[in-house]
């Protein structure tokens, strides 16, 4: 099983890299009976949406291909662990997994700073699968910023 | 100023009613130096999108209207009280003031159930304006899918 995590977070990992050299470089992605429904990745910046964040995208998107807004017994995979936001989204979407990389200290809503996605009993969360290449992306990204 | 908020509630309100008879109806809209910018109205299920909300609606489209998706200096109003998706968009979002119709004591986030929009300094928030149509909007709209 962690195979299969390591599997589908280095896919998201991938996804992730789309968004530089503009972007926080976060990526995302849904499936649902084994099988990828929707990979999304951090567009803000290139799209000029305070919402799209790759998790949003990724549901939206799932949404349509599986047509129907409701996601029971999908799994949303994401390279950082999801903001406020995108975790009231995922469980209003009903989710029914979330698997992410990096903890978030300062927006994490999985217990790091909020604690949103604890709240719900139809859902579970893991995080820190590939925390280390997750993390790297995004500390890549700000040292570059700051060398701006 | 109670003038003001009213009528732009009003418009609100009247988008809210665009979203019958399929969705919840939810109104928003967004003014910036004292003009309308975006109005909007959930539309999760016509949609089949599991973020429509009518202030994620207004949120992108007034960041496409005002070619910023920093919203500084402007005024998101709304018929009900944001949930967290909502009131956590309007935060990145960095929209100034939010004022709403009624309360949502299930999953309001200006202090009803969450207390997300409360946490930030640079965000003044005024629940209750309109409070009664708001409401009766969606009284009317569960009602009448109960007796579906």
């Amino acid at each position: 099983m962690t195979i299969a995590h390591n599997d589908w977070m280095n896919i998201a990992i991938d996804a992730a890299k789309l968004a530089l050299p503009k972007d926080v470089p976060v990526g995302a992605l849904l499936i649902a009976n084994g099988e990828l429904i929707a990979t999304g990745y951090n567009r803000r910046e290139l799209d000029c949406n305070p919402v799209a964040h790759a998790e949003m995208l990724v549901l939206q998107e799932a949404a349509l291909q599986l047509n129907r807004w409701r996601l029971t017994d999908t799994i949303l995979y994401v390279t950082l662990e999801p903001c406020p936001m995108c975790a009231s989204a995922i469980m209003q979407a009903r989710v029914g997994q979330v698997v992410f990389g990096a903890y978030d200290p300062v927006m994490g809503a999985c217990g790091s700073q909020y604690g949103l996605l604890l709240d719900s009993p139809d859902l579970s969360v893991r995080g820190g699968v590939l925390e280390e290449p997750c993390g790297a992306l995004l500390r890549d990204f700000f040292r570059q910023a700051r060398q701006k």
